[in-house]
């Protein structure tokens, strides 16, 4: 069997994104991490270019990507995942953006399809009947990236939020809290509403912590909603004494606030939260996080999809990919 | 003459993101702020969907956009602008990372223009002479988004780098400061060494002070490379009392070592820099910085590209977009 980028990150224990830098001569890796990943290549004997040789004869194609907003960080994080394994693979990106709007979604999807991509990654909050509709008609395979089916119609890439919001909020109660508030963006959104809220109410329950609808903040998915919010959780006359956020830029607006009003992390408060971008590693106290593999979910969202392009035979449809906890500063 | 999302933009005194966001109905835009765009585009009698009607007849198109790194901030923000506009006018983009490597540059040019896409924008730290070539011997219009032409040979929509630059440092300058550091990424980037170390300079003379080549760090252009160069700063004897940094990636950098090291901002060092991302406001001091305008970058390039494409007559190949500083709590 053929040793692959999944293989080489395995065995150097790095992520596929940084097999992926080394591979393309990007030089934002240490030249300590450079050396080992270069000496696994060498010792599996991955061979990076063997794909697009044995596509050599192949004509170029293209594939369509449907993202929510390239500038958010999170969505240009996956699609480079994605853009990388398509250029392996010698695909072309046709990307547009929806901003989640459902009928925007509806007119790409006709509009990609139309345009006779030969397979299509799809991204979103939800999938909307209409759009899950224009997804089943079509003559090319789907693959949803970050993006649950809570029909398990189309293959999948994602991580386990709920377990990992699970865990997060499961060390926040065995560090003895008993008033542990969820803020949250959108519950609209299926990982939210199915996932990382469904984690945080079964740790409660499992550490005999009554649930209390109060302590639940759906806010918009912006440090500035974040930052304003504080300001009603700190009326709590019964303050909580920690925080589950359900994503860095809302940790990093609930921490500026408590912080701003002279209160310490983690004394006063600890907070856990999903982890997107770098924001976690650059504020103090540094942010304990669940890291999410944004990279690998768009790779290997793109591999999938080249297997169901070429009639491969795909074992698993719903791949879910491990994530890793970050300790850090904000929880003792 | 239509009415423009430009002339929206300047009549409400808001950014063309913003009047974009509103007219797409994107919830990231504050009520008041809807409000008032809403009220400018009912007066001014703006359409923003008469271009897309117009063009009702017309095949949907294709453009490319080479871009080094979508999930680079700054990237990823120019590109939302450029997508934007090409949705507007019905055009699709193909879009891949060359990670401004010059042999993928020529490959990626070579692979759009086969695939007869019918216009390009190009992003990149400089031009080879390859790439050069290759965009020379197009037979489709050429954009340079945040990019410079030494050659003045293609159309490039900037902002004035070298005046911004100087504008910080004379305001560091002004304050009293004598000895200011000049961080910057690598300066074979055509930005950082033809305009942001030449206005840096330039304010230097103008106030009086002597060039010191030791107080110019060219380093990654990473949060990881800035704070490791601290380490390199503070062993002046000498010390230096301010910063001039090329990027917000590298002024937080700057600015966590410091803190971490015990020393204030700005009470110990006072700290200028550009900015491309909200961290800039996400820290603690928030940082005084030149505003670039990115999304509009890209927006105003595909504007361009799309005025290039249908031969409608151009006044200005060479378009420089207003900035606007920020002055936050990093300068006294």
């Amino acid at each position: 069997m053929a040793v692959t980028i999944y293989d080489v990150a395995r065995e150097a224990n790095v992520s596929m994104a940084t097999v992926s830098r080394v591979v393309n001569d990007n030089q934002n890796v240490k030249p300590s991490t450079r050396k080992k990943v270069l000496e696994c290549i060498e010792r599996l004997g991955y061979r990076p270019n063997a794909v697009a040789r044995g596509l050599a004869s192949k004509k170029t194609t293209t594939i369509g990507v449907i993202v929510p907003d390239i500038s958010n960080s999170f969505y240009a994080e996956l699609s480079r995942g994605i853009a990388d394994v398509a250029t392996m693979y010698e695909y072309n990106i046709i990307l547009s953006n929806s901003d989640k709007r459902a009928d925007r979604e509806v007119e790409l999807l006709v509009d990609h399809f139309g345009k006779q991509v030969d397979g299509l990654i799809f991204m979103s909050d939800s999938i909307s009947e209409e759009a899950r509709k224009e997804m089943s008609i079509a003559s090319v395979p789907v693959v949803l990236a970050g993006t649950l089916d809570q029909q398990s119609q189309f293959a999948t890439v994602n991580i386990d939020y709920e377990e990992a919001a699970y865990e997060a909020v499961k060390l926040l109660a065995s560090n003895g809290h008993k008033r542990i508030i969820f803020v949250t963006g959108t519950l609209t959104k299926d990982i939210n509403r199915e996932c990382k809220k469904v984690g945080y109410e079964r740790a409660l329950k499992d550490a005999g912590i009554e649930l209390d609808d109060e302590l639940v903040f759906e806010i918009d998915n912006t440090y500035d909603s974040a930052y304003e919010s504080w300001k009603q959780i700190r009326t709590f006359s019964d303050r909580p004494t920690a925080i589950f956020a359900g994503n860095d830029d809302i940790a990093v607006g609930l921490l500026n606030g408590i912080r701003d009003d002279g209160l310490l992390v983690p004394d006063d408060f600890e907070i856990i939260c999903f982890e997107h971008s770098n924001i976690t590693r650059i504020v103090r106290p540094q942010l304990t996080t669940v890291a999410v593999p944004l990279y690998d979910l768009g790779a290997v969202a793109m591999r999938l999809l080249t297997k169901l392009m070429s009639d491969e035979e795909v074992e698993e449809h719903k791949v879910i990919l491990p994530f890793r906890f970050e300790k850090r500063d904000s929880v003792k």
